[in-house]
């Protein structure tokens, strides 16, 4: 047995996976290889750059084709979108959400706009996402039905809402939680931020909760520069949606009236048109991005210390991120191998530092996190861009 | 002395001054006739569109350089610019800000956003901004500062920020105005929005206050698609708002360090791109909307019934969009006019309701409104696009 990891032999994987003219390798880096010019020129031709045009809804409708949502509402991004899913969910000032820990700090924030308090659950090891049947013996712990809603009997404050966040494009397993959420009186809200092109049993991700949020951040599977986009089933969530992500105004020929609190969240049409050459692209993307996985996963096969995550069972992944996942007597070589990989330019992090651990969000409720709080050592993602295939 | 107005010639001048061959000429339109493309294009063939990226650092730059503000930080659209601006200027919950009733709603929006109270002040009719004199008189009335800070005696609240907004474009006399903040310890936060190009006793509007917000939608001077920034003298402020628009991420090679609540606001380099081919265009768009509005002025000056509002003495504005202000014994014929226009396809509009008349706003505290209630009769916004003038 290796006493340690040998970090070298990680190193000559990673090289003989990644191209090798490139002085620098990052780990998400997109593709423009399609129509984005030809539709970003035309809003210029056209004037129509802002967010009344044509490509923001043709976006909108290429999504909910695609996964097959009932209604697809553009915004400015992934944190946008999960902020209105949370409002339309029902949560309020004073309500608790539960999240999982291990999550890009917008799951937090998004919570945080709505003056609704982060309470944080463990994940499971399989999924990287929230472990329904921990949850489950949890909320039995503290949570009550009281008049139909979910209380902390331990805060007192209403619990709302669970919003699963599908890691690095893994599906959680939704069946389960669902069931969790039926039973307790929970509404379902998917952080799908990243995991546009995954399946959770043959239906994509973000059409199992009442409302979802897709992001195309530059570093996503797609991009539209800066993006979002709410995902729901119900067309009055979906009308409302549209309302609040542009200022709430009732139409009128001329009249400006606002009958809510609004927001300025929509996309601008600029965006939409790269976001629609980029859609036209996703099938090919992950194609190859689930090749890119593969050779993660054959190069890494002999590696002592080291496994490639792989997608649960139930699923089929975008493999967004792929992700070494060291074993966990080798964890106090985590630095060391973040170091020597970014030191010859081949881009790789550890994994988000998890939530409860953050200075704003130290004193929120959580229950026992022993799960997040091995992975959180455990993850280094590794470059996974769909160009990564392409020059090899 | 004519008993009305005479809809008829008032249409006549319109269309005298718009360019025939259109059907629909709206009432603010971008105009692309620079570098657009090619900026926009070196986005997509260096593949960077996201928020890391040189244009938004040379938008940047160029936006301090031509205002004259020492710091300039990019973010996704104007409203959100605000909200980071009250925040910066120490706004928090259940505190009041002082902002007009004659105003776009984001203004108020973003002082709720803050989780603050907007408090109604009235204008001017010289400026269609807020009124410093009136404003002082009634602070006086009820306010009073207890250890340096500024409190509404009638409710309790710590009013912290006066936001005077500069309608149209037109410049707030901003002198006196700060010299009420300084008496009463407020700070000034301009909402600047429809203000880039205009400047008060030659030094441009956004550089007055400790912060501004500039926006960048597609109806305004120049346009990004969507987007704003935040102007600011204070090194520090710039520094915090450039933190807490990019999710509060302490910088480190790898590790995800979130040391408050933040924001994902940061512009998109491919916004970016837009912007700085329409910065490099500005003072020909500015001369160009001058020589729109001395023609309103010019075509206008024989009509009975109707002025065209005119920059105050003390300012160059930059004409963002043209008003006619109909003499208050016509008021009963406004929507008239607002029919015969939109019914040829000339696009105009009445002024934003005023917010205190707004379901949400309704209970907010206020002064005596007067100037405000008069003049939301008798705005009426007429075409004012750039290419108005190239047609020609
Ligand atoms: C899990 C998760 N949630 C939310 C977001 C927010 O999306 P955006 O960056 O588009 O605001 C992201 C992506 O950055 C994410 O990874
Ligand atoms: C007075 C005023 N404030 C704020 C805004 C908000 O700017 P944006 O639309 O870019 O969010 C606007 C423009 O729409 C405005 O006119």
């Amino acid at each position: 047995m290796n006493m340690s990891l040998d970090i070298d032999s990680v190193l000559q994987k990673l090289k003989e996976i990644l191209p090798g003219e490139k002085e620098f390798i990052g780990l998400h880096e997109p593709c423009f290889g399609g129509n984005e010019w030809a539709y970003v020129k035309e809003c210029l031709d056209t004037g129509w750059v802002s967010s009344a045009g044509k490509y923001v809804e043709k976006f909108e409708s290429m999504l909910a084709e695609y996964t097959g949502a009932q209604k697809a509402v553009a915004v400015v991004n992934g944190t946008a979108a999960l902020h209105i899913c949370l409002k339309l969910a029902g949560v309020d000032c004073g309500d608790e959400v539960i999240i999982p820990s291990l999550t890009f700090v917008a799951t937090a924030n998004a919570v945080m706009y709505c003056g609704a308090v982060p309470h944080f659950a463990d994940v499971e090891e399989s999924t990287l996402g929230l472990d329904p049947s921990k949850l489950a013996d949890y909320l039995k712990e503290i949570a009550e039905k009281r008049d139909g809603i979910c209380h902390n009997r331990l805060t007192g404050r209403a619990i709302k809402a669970v919003v699963p966040m599908h890691t690095f494009g893994h599906p959680v397993d939704l069946e389960p939680l669902l069931e969790v959420c039926r039973q307790f009186g929970l509404e379902l809200v998917e952080d799908a931020a990243e995991s546009l092109g995954s399946f959770y049993k043959g239906r994509h991700t973000g059409t199992f909760g009442r409302l979802s949020a897709i992001s195309f951040n530059g570093n996503k599977t797609i991009t539209t520069g800066g993006g979002g986009i709410i995902l729901t089933n119900d067309e009055e969530l979906a009308k409302k949606a549209k309302h609040m992500t542009t200022t709430a105004k009732v139409p009128h020929r001329w009249a400006f009236n606002h009958d809510m609190v609004g927001y300025n969240y929509r996309m601008p049409n600029l965006n939409a048109a790269l976001g629609c050459a980029q859609m036209e692209q996703l099938p090919d993307f992950l194609r190859k991005k689930r090749d890119l996985a593969q050779k993660y996963q054959a190069l890494f096969t002999g590696i002592h210390g080291v496994q490639v995550f792989r997608e649960p069972a139930f699923a089929v992944s975008n493999y967004w991120l792929n992700a070494l996942i060291i074993d966990e007597e080798f964890v106090a070589q985590r630095d060391e191998l973040l170091e020597a990989t970014n030191a010859v330019g081949i881009q790789t992090r550890p994994v988000w530092t998890l939530m409860h651990r953050l200075p704003m969000y130290h004193q929120c409720p959580r229950m026992n996190l022993s799960v997040s709080e091995k992975l959180e050592q455990r993850i280094i993602n590794v470059p996974s861009s769909v160009i990564m295939c392409e020059l090899k």
